[in-house]
């Protein structure tokens, strides 16, 4: 079997390992895509070194069928297409106690915290397995881990029918964060800086305005009639959307903090006073958020097919980094083709 | 009767004016006692001369009589001993139009937007009346305003019955919400750096912790056996609480935003997905805020009279405003008695 290894100083390098076998509570997944996400380009710049150990194998976005299955597994078959919930909890934490392992103290991320998807065969715990149809397609299922990202967001944002959402910042978890309020029956703006990317998420039929050129504030009050949005997600992780988010909700109106700050930026508070603004983090998903994004992948509602803007094979893993990396990059999702050639 | 004038440059004038009489839907409260708020003291300061129309009569935490009654007020008789809820909304925005008229986008704060009730008369709307229980003394009844702040504050953080609360700040509100969340059957700890405040707080026989020599944070941890705190009220409007206010609550945890920050403080965005806290605002009190404040208060439960410093007549409102404003003040909260000597 082949993986991708990242060794430091942005080098990755695929070989041959040898194939292993699962342990009683685990499956071995034969991987088909892995979608590259923005946590794997913090690996690949080397922001993680302290955090991962080398060489290290990335890719948690993955989708791919059953081959091997431990002594214990119940309800999993050879064969099964599968995604997997790349989450470790430690089950003995406060937030683990209490149901919420998904945001466990401990938490082990798997293809961070340990080996992740960028091979042909991944061991994992088998209760991070989700079965998915058979006329899903494993391309699309790739796509699943950061729909349930947009699902657990939009969860956490109470989005209802009706309501008016704005979404800052048109990469791709925005956009998908947009598709999922949508379908969810919220009227939807992304505010976006990046030309391309308004242009790209009104070709998929969403609005979208560039703040550099319609200021999202003025758009905001004029489009609620002066109210203000029911639920800002701020998903750009960016010290201007983290000024403006206070600037756009109703009075009671919620703020979902989706970006991952890694600095903390002002937030005018005295917003959160005027209008009792509420503010939530989100992070990651819990298992229902999986349910539900398998279920919106093979609705056919949504359009996956445009989010994959390229599949690469595993040998072109460093080439796609360095791609993705650079300022010109307008990719939304490239996936990694795992399957041994 | 007679008035307080504010007068601009740190100036108060005590003179007497001509009793007037209510509009059909008014009515005239003759004034017994009426507290200093930060916000009476921020006027005195000038840094409200932009909003307050000269000469302003001060004063919103008033307690009183009915003297007149307009034709069309029922329910209400002269005598009655009353306090004010001094909001008077425009019923016709976005946060009224859904019953939130306490956040209205154009609220009238009364004793800020217009006369208020340091005076020995003060007409008011009688929407804006809440009668007392005739065995609450009207010195205590003056507290009922900042009471109703801590009630909503407390009901805004969802408080329940075994919580542990963190109260970041001292001070008048600080202490309430503290007293407000320890009768709703949370475990609460005060974090104040002034030693005297301190010290009145355990006098009152709640826990107080002074941060520059014990920290809040690893306090916390150990109290909750590393699990964080249920709810945090940041009352304190200081960067250090802001600052400290996110490391301090559990997975899931919520952040009650007291203090009115005049500037936008850095806040660790990256501790909201890390364990998905919640924030939210409270300003002034809901109609049902001040019947539990006022139920509270005459209890008897809550130790009122220590959070009363001194009471002081109209004609010393000057001198009063001026010690206030001392660093050395280490005053809760003074009194105006506004009764005609």
């Amino acid at each position: 079997m082949l993986a991708t290894f990242y060794k430091g100083n942005e080098t990755i390098t695929t070989v041959g390992v040898t194939n292993g076998a699962p342990g009683k509570d685990e499956v071995q997944v034969k991987i088909a895509f892995c979608g590259v996400c923005g946590t794997d380009l913090h690996i690949f710049h080397g922001v993680m070194d302290q955090r991962v150990s080398m060489p290290h194998i990335m890719g948690h976005e993955c989708s791919g069928e059953i081959a091997q299955i431990g002594a214990n597994v119940k309800d999993l078959k050879i064969g099964d297409k599968v995604v997997v919930r790349p989450l470790g909890p430690c089950g003995e934490c406060a937030a683990c106690k209490v149901g919420n392992s998904h945001i466990c103290y401990n938490l082990n991320f798997l293809g961070v915290d340990t080996a992740g998807a960028m091979q042909s065969h991944w061991i994992v715990p088998a209760e991070t397995i989700h079965k998915i149809p058979d006329d899903l397609s494993l391309e699309y299922a790739a796509l699943i881990e950061p729909l349930a990202v947009a699902c657990h967001d939009v969860a956490r944002g109470r989005v209802a029918e009706g309501e008016k959402v704005v979404v800052i910042g048109g990469g791709p978890i925005g956009v998908l964060v947009a598709l999922v309020a949508r379908s969810a029956g919220a009227e939807v703006v992304i505010s976006e800086v990046n030309q391309f990317r308004v242009d790209f998420a009104e070709k998929l039929g969403l609005k979208a305005v560039n703040p550099m050129e319609n200021p999202i504030e003025e758009y905001v009050l004029e489009w609620t009639g002066g109210a203000g949005a029911d639920v800002v997600f701020e998903a750009s992780a960016s010290k201007p959307g983290a000024a403006v988010m206070t600037r756009l909700p109703r009075a009671r109106g919620r703020i979902v903090v989706v970006g991952i700050f890694g600095q903390a930026p002002e937030i005018d508070l005295k917003a959160f006073f005027l209008r009792e603004l509420e503010m939530v983090g989100a992070r990651v998903y819990e298992r229902e958020d999986y349910d539900k994004a398998i279920r919106l992948a093979a609705s056919g509602d949504l359009p996956l097919k445009e989010i994959i803007t390229k599949i690469e094979p595993m040998s072109e893993l460093q080439r796609v980094m360095t791609e993705l990396s650079s300022r010109d990059s307008n990719a939304m999702k490239v996936l990694i083709n795992c399957q041994e050639q």
